[in-house]
């Protein structure tokens, strides 16, 4: 599997300053939307909201299907969203695959949208 | 007009606890979301943005237009999403109707994003 395919295909920790601060120019605004698309969606904030209360911070499908009462394939195809989206990261160990948020993506949201 | 109407469709301000602190419940997701769905496109962002960065701080569409570069008709659907989604109040003097960001709106998203 090439590398590339293991990064995420937006980088929201590189963008943005605050939209209030400035005007937001048409490249960080497509990166920010992508971000918070893939955010807005109440079964993937709640899996991010899970997978950041589980222990050790990180948390398998096996441990998500039943709190968010949705199907494997369903929770599966969300959490690619997120980890497309630089969100989550995905670290595959046996048989399951392992998510974890990844460290400033969601503070990095965060920062472009607090206002002075 | 019925004053239901002036209030947005969804009150982010009274929502939510960060999102990793403890796991999110059904509800502030769907209200999370709706908010976050509302500010996840890149001319939203941008307008968000624009109208922040006017002098006085609001905005009216006859000044988004030109720096947007989309029609009339299209910049007003967007800033009616903002303003169902309580992010941007309107207000109508004159001719024309005058947008500001609401006090407190985009800093709940932010505080609800932050990790601990």
């Amino acid at each position: 599997m090439p590398v590339a395919t293991l990064l995420p295909l937006t980088d929201v920790t590189a963008c943005c300053a605050p939209i209030t601060r400035e005007p937001l120019g048409a490249h960080d605004a497509e990166t920010l939307a992508k971000t918070l698309k893939a955010l807005a969606d109440p079964a993937r904030l709640r899996l991010v909201s899970m997978v950041a209360a589980h222990d050790g911070q990180e948390a398998c499908v096996c441990d998500l299907i039943e709190p968010l009462g949705l199907s494997q394939p369903t929770v599966s195809h969300h959490l690619k969203v997120l980890v497309d989206a630089g969100i989550l990261s995905r670290d595959k160990r046996g048989v399951w695959a392992y998510y974890a948020i990844i460290p400033g993506a969601l503070d990095a949201l965060a920062a472009a949208l607090t206002t002075p």
